[in-house]
């Protein structure tokens, strides 16, 4: 069958301005869904991949949710028995902030150059709209040429993935014969390098809260009240620097109880990917890696809890100095779980450990934003062995098998419900950005990808199972 | 003399509606000094009072500075032999954020009912432009009356002590002549009750520094980095934790070295005074009283130095999850000082303190924002006993001699430059919520404050030394 996908990558390469404009469209709707002042740019966004889905010949539904919209969209033209593969990428993104750090407008999606060719900087350039646009446009160069697909295709495209999807399980419950696949890939991983693809095969999970801290309950001036009451800035400062002792362990109670040691093989074929201490220096721009004792960067990232503090806001943050105890203290902290914790049991602990450190007459005010477990998939299948060739065929390098610090809670939902174990593909780059000012998307990653996506469409066509 | 201010008190007393008046155009100038977004606003004010003291019938002079402006105003018409007395004031104001805390807009200088009649609500009201007004509409109800004042009188009022008094120093050298004295009211303190007025004789000094941590050289994702590189955030607070210990003792290297012990007999007198406990609980909005052990809260307050956070910032502060470790995180951060420590000293040993701290691979951008040394003023001075007099004939209760947690610059600097010791007369209220939203003085003490102005100015000229 090379020959058939052979055509379909002629298409993407004559294609290529064309889908760097479509994506350039798709990044220029700000659909922040963490922040509810952009709730209908969010909404525009999903009623324009359907639109744009429906363009293409998919069956495609722009569905509401107690949240944000949830697309689904399915081809049948592959006929009833080939294989069907359920496709997933989120539409919603990061919110944009710190604006002023942006060198080009977060949602302007300029094309600028950079050491690996040109890039597309936009906020969601790789998480996730460039990614969940290289098989948008592969089943489209598809469709364009044969009119037809070579497998069953069903999508799943998300807008609440960076706040909590609330509405994934209900949803996933509601459409689950809908969603029924022999295979699943989510497009929402890196690889290892510019050259070199990987597929992804361990997630962290996560838990995420915001912590404030309610003393007196009006802000203060520091000469009339400091040192006669509690300071809440003071105070938080004093219980979050216990979070983790000299070592880096974190020191809420339980913490480690489940977490899963990791076999020495594993490790070694993690060490023998490369210099990761190297790569994580120079895509973060840090001058020293960092962590827990007795832990190499590659199992710090991939294998070890972590506990971060995401937000800080206490008292007056503008310009020069203002001599005020502030009212209240917050902050945003979350952890990254590994395979085995228990995300609800690892938040309790942690809303605890605050509790217990209550300074005297203050109290919490204490909001949970969702949690996701840790996730392993199976690295045997038959799935992930064509999705590993085909990726090889259009990299410079051999596709390998990674694990990834972030974390990704629709694999666990599709594993529970819908019981498919998910094939982690996808052509982020360590220096990215995401999540970051200047987030960006290589247009050569961007342009693999589809190449790549073409020929996974192939691959799955041949798998039997 | 009785029967000269008599007439000047008749005279505030008729013109109340048209002071409070006055007192609202000035309160709706934005003279926020410490954020450059204010600047023509605090020039504006500046030049508005230098108008309104011509207006009375004063040499006025709005003088540039290489900050904002300071007002130099002068009346001679006691005649050359009467006593000429400084009065201080400043018509800077602190940032009124949050804004959406204000139940009335910071700049609206609304009237509204309280529990002690009328009050009138601004940032500002109390601190200072409400107080320093007393002493103007004094000086413009003697001139009504008399056409002259019974002492010959020098009006300074500054522009930046809110923010750091840069141009203070310099000013003082360079117009030492024009404001020699023989005594000095500055205003711009309070009074220990609703009845009962006060002359303070104790300030504590400080030191205001802004330290911002910074880690990689860009926000990152907090799956992709977590764990493996230093968060600057989790540095922050686990750096900020260690600035006190268990018992509430900072521990800045030599904090304590130079701090005055205070004298049985002065605590006694101090805890005298009344419940106050009850008093700070009730116009902080605390729930209980803390700080360091082994002292009360009156000698927490006016004898005992502190380190407190007045601002934190870091990573994602809107709404919602954002899995982000931010490039820095900032402290603004200051301590009070009390007699004998020495502030640039200080300042070194804070500086230090971070310093020493510095997780591997980070770097402080350390910022001062000026200091100013504890202050302690001659209790046994004919000026002091004379303006306790004026007070206590137009208070319910005599009044007393009391401290302050807070620092005013400015008394320092006229004792080092101009010789002067300052006796500070002022008629703010514990619950008044300077430099905290809703901001407010009331009615009762700007036209009792008014009143005592009066009486002080007859009061001096029948001071001989």
């Amino acid at each position: 069958m090379s020959n058939l996908v052979n055509a379909v990558h002629d298409k993407i390469n004559a294609d290529l301005d064309q889908a760097i404009a479509r994506l350039q469209t798709l990044l220029r709707i700000p659909s922040v869904s963490t922040d509810p002042a952009y709730a209908n740019d969010v909404r525009r966004c999903a009623e324009h991949i359907t639109d744009d889905l429906k363009s293409i010949g998919l069956e495609a539904t722009c569905h509401d949710t107690i949240g944000h919209p949830m697309i689904l969209a399915t081809d049948d033209s592959a006929g009833p028995d080939a294989p069907r593969v359920l496709y997933y990428g989120h539409y919603d993104v990061q919110p944009p902030e710190p604006f002023d750090e942006w060198n080009h407008p977060p949602f302007d999606a300029e094309i600028v150059d950079g050491p690996n060719g040109k890039r597309i900087v936009a906020r969601g350039a790789a998480d996730d709209k460039g990614q969940l646009m290289t098989f948008i446009e592969a089943i489209r160069a598809w469709k364009d040429t044969y009119e037809s697909l070579p497998v069953r295709v069903v999508i799943l495209l998300e807008g609440e993935e960076e706040s909590g999807s609330e509405s994934l399980v209900p949803f996933l419950h509601k459409h689950k014969d809908e969603l029924q696949a022999d295979t699943c890939i989510v497009c929402d991983t890196g690889m290892w390098d510019p050259e070199t693809p990987a597929i992804t095969s361990r997630l962290r999970g996560l838990v995420y809260i915001e912590a404030t801290l309610h003393g007196p309950t009006h802000d203060l001036h520091s000469g009339s009240y400091g040192g006669a009451v509690v300071n809440p800035a003071n105070a938080l400062t004093e219980i979050l620097g216990q979070l983790h002792d000299k070592d880096g362990k974190i020191q809420i109670e339980g913490f480690y109880d489940d977490v899963e040691e990791v076999s020495t093989e594993q490790i070694a074929q993690w060490n023998s990917l490369g210099d990761a201490d190297a790569l994580t220096l120079e895509s973060s721009g840090s001058k020293a890696t960092f962590g827990e004792q007795g832990f190499s960067t590659l199992e710090r990232l991939w294998s070890r809890p972590t506990c971060d503090i995401n937000g800080l806001r206490a008292g007056y943050q503008g310009e020069g100095a203002k001599t005020v105890i502030g009212a209240t203290a917050t902050a945003k902290i979350s952890c990254r779980l590994v395979a085995h914790q228990k995300p609800k049991a690892i938040e309790k602990a942690l809303f605890a450990f605050l509790e217990e450190r209550t300074p005297v007459g203050c109290h919490w005010e204490l909001k949970s934003f969702g949690t996701a477990p840790a996730i392993s998939v199976p690295t045997q299948s038959p799935w992930l062995s064509a999705a590993s060739n085909a990726l090889t065929s259009v990299f410079p390098k051999p596709a390998v098998l990674i694990g990834t610090g972030g974390s990704i809670p629709v694999v666990g939902e599709f594993q529970e419900i819908l019981g498919i174990d998910a094939v982690m593909v996808g052509f982020s780059l360590d220096d990215d950005l995401i999540h970051a000012p200047n987030e960006k998307f290589d247009i050569d990653c961007f342009h693999r990808g589809m190449l790549a996506q073409a020929s996974i469409l192939e691959a799955y066509a041949n798998v039997h199972v």
